[in-house]
């Protein structure tokens, strides 16, 4: 893998990018969108099940007319991409119902609760896989179904990785496998890897080796060390 | 844009793809997940909307017991990449209301009823930017939300395009933007496009740009002419 992005960032105190201190998913509004704005009128739950929470709201449009809107309250996710010493990549298949059929993709999770997305990639990354990760990297966020779902999943990237016992879940099921950044491509390419989430993350994955887009790496463990250069 | 994928292919009879015969979204089995699968012990619609199928089954899973599955059922998607002639593309500003903002994305759109997604693909890059396209690839597909949704998103380029009037439904508004590569690429690591389906078709993008993902360009006006070369 490029080291382009050069040393990690020990982040001792402090937060510069905010992950550590509770940012919450990527909302930046858009620029000049006022022309095209909806403005709620009613919001409805429509199913609350175990897991989707489906709303239907009215809103007003544009040119003053009303619509339905029926859209999944998420509670967002992160995707993790976890690179091992060698530049291989670790990597599930696990059975995806909606998709009757398992799909290959990075190891993944909802959050949980109020947890931060950081602690929540770190969570699901030594659950599904066992690994635990020296240094951490936040890439993005991407919002998987804009028409129909409030879901943001951020992508982190994990190095420095030592492996260890996996805890998964009651009911989960999944294999855990090791690809190179070319095996990757090739299964994006022919159709193989589909996940649209791993996609996004590929793309990080082309661009940060490709020494485009930068990373900024963190070392958790050192972030919650106590300040000793502050006098209290 | 590259032209390392050579001439387009005129497809005049035949349909190597399956793309203009009706093959459905890829739905290739992956290899030896049998003891990933859960099987349907029992299926129930839970909402029906004006726009979202929601379903609720009890699966059978790979240790016997039993667990739900909530997921919506969607008639699938395409995203479409608009080459224009100098490199530069097509993109749209809509305001997606699940986001409570307008994103920047691909112009993109559901199949309507039994509609192939190539035809869709036509008929939204017509409606939404009122460009129509002399040349089309299929790059792919991706699935956005697998853990609870049955959509796929094809991945459509299109290229020699000619402008023409836009056609929106009724209750739509949107804006089109024309963008560079790297200006798109830009928005993508600073996260101002976090759209997954339009990250998705950037990594085919940028892929196909480098030469390393070719693409199989159709002209869809050839592909209706009655064949002449057999007897009939």
């Amino acid at each position: 893998m490029s080291d382009s992005d050069g040393e990690p960032a020990v982040i001792a105190s402090g937060d510069p990018l905010g992950v550590l201190s509770g940012s919450p998913l990527d909302d930046r509004q858009g620029v000049n969108d006022a022309h095209l704005r909806e403005v709620t009128v009613s919001s409805e739950q429509v199913y609350r099940g175990h897991f989707l929470d489906v709303r239907r709201d009215v809103v007003r449009l544009p040119d003053g007319h009303t619509a339905a809107r029926e859209y999944i309250v998420h509670p967002g996710a992160v995707v993790i991409v976890p690179l091992l010493d060698g530049g291989r990549l670790i990597v599930e298949r696990q059975y995806r119902y909606p998709m009757q059929r398992a799909m290959l993709e990075f190891p993944a999770g909802k959050l949980d609760g109020l947890e931060l997305p950081f602690a929540c990639a770190q969570r699901e990354l030594s659950e599904e896989t066992g690994y635990s990760a020296r240094e951490w990297a936040r890439a993005g966020v991407m919002h998987n179904a804009i028409a129909y779902a409030t879901e943001g999943i951020e992508i982190w990237f994990a190095r420095g990785l030592t492996p260890g016992p996996r805890q998964l879940d009651a009911g989960e099921f999944l294999d855990v496998e090791v690809m190179s950044l070319d095996e990757l491509e090739d299964a994006a390419r022919t159709g193989v890897l589909t996940d649209a989430k791993s996609l996004a993350a590929l793309l990080w994955l082309r661009r940060w080796h490709d020494g485009a887009w930068p990373l900024t790496w963190l070392r958790p463990e050192a972030a919650v060390l106590p300040r000793q250069d502050v006098p209290s």
